[in-house]
């Protein structure tokens, strides 16, 4: 219970009626959530009394009608964690937003407000948009190819970062009487001129206390693993076994080295989606009443958007799984590239594939000691630096707050009180130097 | 006192530290108020004890080392806007969105989630980007002109209209025990294909209970006042007497007439900035104070801002006003027009005419009766549906809150409780019915 052992970290996903797409049935579930801010704002409450780092809202640019509930109809992310700043004072506020779809200096200027109105508790999820009809609402032609993509979201992000460090630190002099309210030296206008964004500058904010947004990653193709070692503060990914967690983990932090980081720099969150029953038969009874609620109609259309928004209902259902060349490939590549191996592998047929997909039952299951078991199995092994917490079933974010959390307080593991009022400083990331205070320091 | 008098709209433009160049280094103005989010805080819930009808945060996208002090770092208008909708639950926010550098899928879901979860209190000023500078931030070869960026504008705001009836108010049918989360026959892909921009829809975001944002423009030239008058539900303007403003507001209603639209569906606020003393000397001082903070040289590059960041410095500051050709016109064409007339009509020198800019001494100045005296005179001869606010001191937002506002309301000209918690409630603005509702409803 030693107050030096090293402390793991904790952000909740919040996503309305679920990511799932069958939990809005559920007799407990709100079906309005996904656009109910007074249950987004009892949940970050809830993930601030459990002192938990943040809270990530996902995003996407595309629905067509076989699209989960979720989807149709939530909050767009600058809104609704801006909104949520105000109702909250500690946690970090992570969201994401597109580089496919977006102009830089508007999503800098934008993440950039939202981490100095909250005191310096932005974290910004850069994604490049796996869907392709996002391109429909863009007015582009196409999509951009995967490897494309992630060349623009390169460049995406040094822009960005480059209009965040537009003015040091102590740039605004504000002396009254002389009428000096800036010191024209510590202003630096970017200039950028690239293969894909020319952007001049400087941007229209300054830097927040936490010196910039945390930039979270979440690829797990090689181009995305590469992108999210080399650029990404902290890294939010997904596998089904601990063994897979410490190979994913050995690789990134590996290949961070190789681009001159240590493996401190970038943190590693698997999600995981808890179900906390008092024994064991209550918490599968927990997983049941949700899985019981998924079609197989349902099924099929989870599992048809990861392919492109693709037809399953087609195929007969308890045969193998269909053969589909590269469909899928430009979307979630490292997603579908896994589901057909896995397929292939196991022999599954279409009827378990879809199945499987719209409702994984979590590893992390059980009663409370069990969980906290299983989180610390994954932490002490070196399957992760923190979590990221999803609700697998409803009031999950509750009952792990309310169960977990303090077990994994008693362990040594988790802080009973917020160590710093910025993100930074709970996940204990240093604070990035602006790049021209830092130029100068060095002459 | 009746309670049948016609009510005047009330409107508080926040600025952080000052529209003006100078405010700032006044002893009472917090000098980091452009970025202190607790500061708008208050300014907004002292909005709201005073019964405003809404707030309003202009924007801008480029700046320079000539821009004035609040234009240099201040927050973004989205992120600013959903913070204090949490921290409010009547008042309007109404923030500026250039049509010429976003995208209207995204601003569409920007505002709409910005409507629903301040629970319909959204409004948003389109504006076309005035500024030439701006196409550098955003990779342009070159800005625009002015008729091409109202073009844009027109389409820019029927693709957003249309995004915002993609789902009929009764779209959601949530019924847990068939699993059916929405009715197919009720969402509407936009599918629009026009000059500037292909959308296809549905956003994934449903209208608010006021139905869509509230439209603010503040255009002044021929273009400009035909757009507003066509599209506009509210008009931010600004007029130096009483005459000009029922000129302008007989001139728009007209225009409003001849697009088929009533008079009350677009309301007029002319911009003031009231000066409240507890005697006309002591206002008197008041302005004197702010204006004695601006040098000739900050009046100057004030001034400049105008005209495409223009060095006045270089001709001289007691012979007449430069001659400048075209110059301005591709910027802030109606207000660049005017300074030129009213320069070589009235025979004035460059620095008349850059002090004059700097530092309007507002027609809305005295003690308090005398101040609702000015608005009431306005209102009632037709030169006003309301007022948007400015500070033109500090604390002008309190004195006019705490003095003006009460007369206003004994003379039954102003409400004493909301009237909704909408804004289009507030304003007496019908919501507008859902385009296919409507057209099922008619057949």
């Amino acid at each position: 219970m030693g107050k030096s052992r090293k402390q793991l970290k904790l952000g909740a996903l919040l996503h309305g009626v679920g990511g799932n797409p069958a939990m809005w049935r559920h007799p407990d579930t709100q079906p309005d959530a996904s656009v109910n801010f007074g249950l987004y704002k009892q949940w970050v409450q809830k993930a601030e009394e459990g002192k938990l780092d943040l809270i990530f809202i996902a995003d996407g640019l595309y629905i067509n009608e076989k699209s989960i509930p979720h989807f149709q109809n939530r909050f767009e992310p600058i809104s609704l964690l801006s909104a949520l700043a105000s109702v909250s004072s500690h946690i970090g506020l992570v969201g994401t937003l597109s580089t496919s779809y977006s102009e830089p200096f508007t999503v800098a200027r934008q993440f950039g407000s939202l981490d100095v109105l909250s005191g310096g508790r932005a974290g910004w999820n850069v994604v490049t948009s796996p869907l392709e009809g996002s391109a429909l609402n863009y007015g582009k032609k196409e999509h951009p190819e995967h490897d494309l993509r992630y060349r623009i979201a390169t460049e995406y992000l040094e822009v960005t970062r480059g209009l965040w460090d537009s003015w040091e630190d102590d740039a605004f002099v504000r002396d009254k009487e002389s009428g000096v309210f800036f010191d024209p030296e510590k202003v630096h206008p970017l200039n950028h001129e690239g293969e894909f964004f020319s952007v001049k500058g400087p941007l229209n904010i300054a830097r927040s206390k936490q010196g910039r947004p945390v930039i979270f990653q979440a690829g797990m193709s090689e181009v995305g693993k590469n992108y999210a070692a080399k650029e990404a503060d902290a890294i939010f990914t997904g596998h089904e076994n601990v063994e897979d967690g410490i190979a994913f983990y050995q690789d990134v932090k590996a290949r961070a080295a190789s681009f001159g980081r240590s493996a401190d720099e970038v943190l590693i969150f698997p999600g995981i989606g808890p179900i906390i029953g008092a024994t064991e038969e209550e918490a599968e009874r927990k997983y049941q009443e949700v899985a019981n609620l998924i079609t197989i109609e349902t099924a099929l259309n989870y599992l048809g958007r990861f392919f492109e928004h693709h037809d399953f209902a087609q195929y007969p259902l308890d045969e193998p799984f269909p053969e589909l060349g590269d469909l899928g490939r430009n979307s979630f590549q490292s997603g579908t590239d896994k589901i057909k191996r896995d397929a292939k592998e196991r022999n599954l047929t279409l009827r378990q594939v879809a199945i499987q997909a719209a409702t994984p039952r979590s590893r992390f299951i059980g009663t409370p000691e069990k969980v906290a078991d299983v989180i610390e199995e994954w932490f002490v092994r070196g399957a992760a630096d923190g979590f990221m917490l999803a609700e697998a079933v409803p009031n999950g974010l509750n009952d792990f707050v309310d169960h977990v959390v303090p077990i994994l307080q008693q362990r040594g593991l988790f802080r009973t009180e917020y160590e710093s009022d910025t993100l930074r400083g709970n996940l204990g990331l240093a604070i990035p130097a602006n790049r021209h205070s830092l130029a100068k320091a060095s002459i």
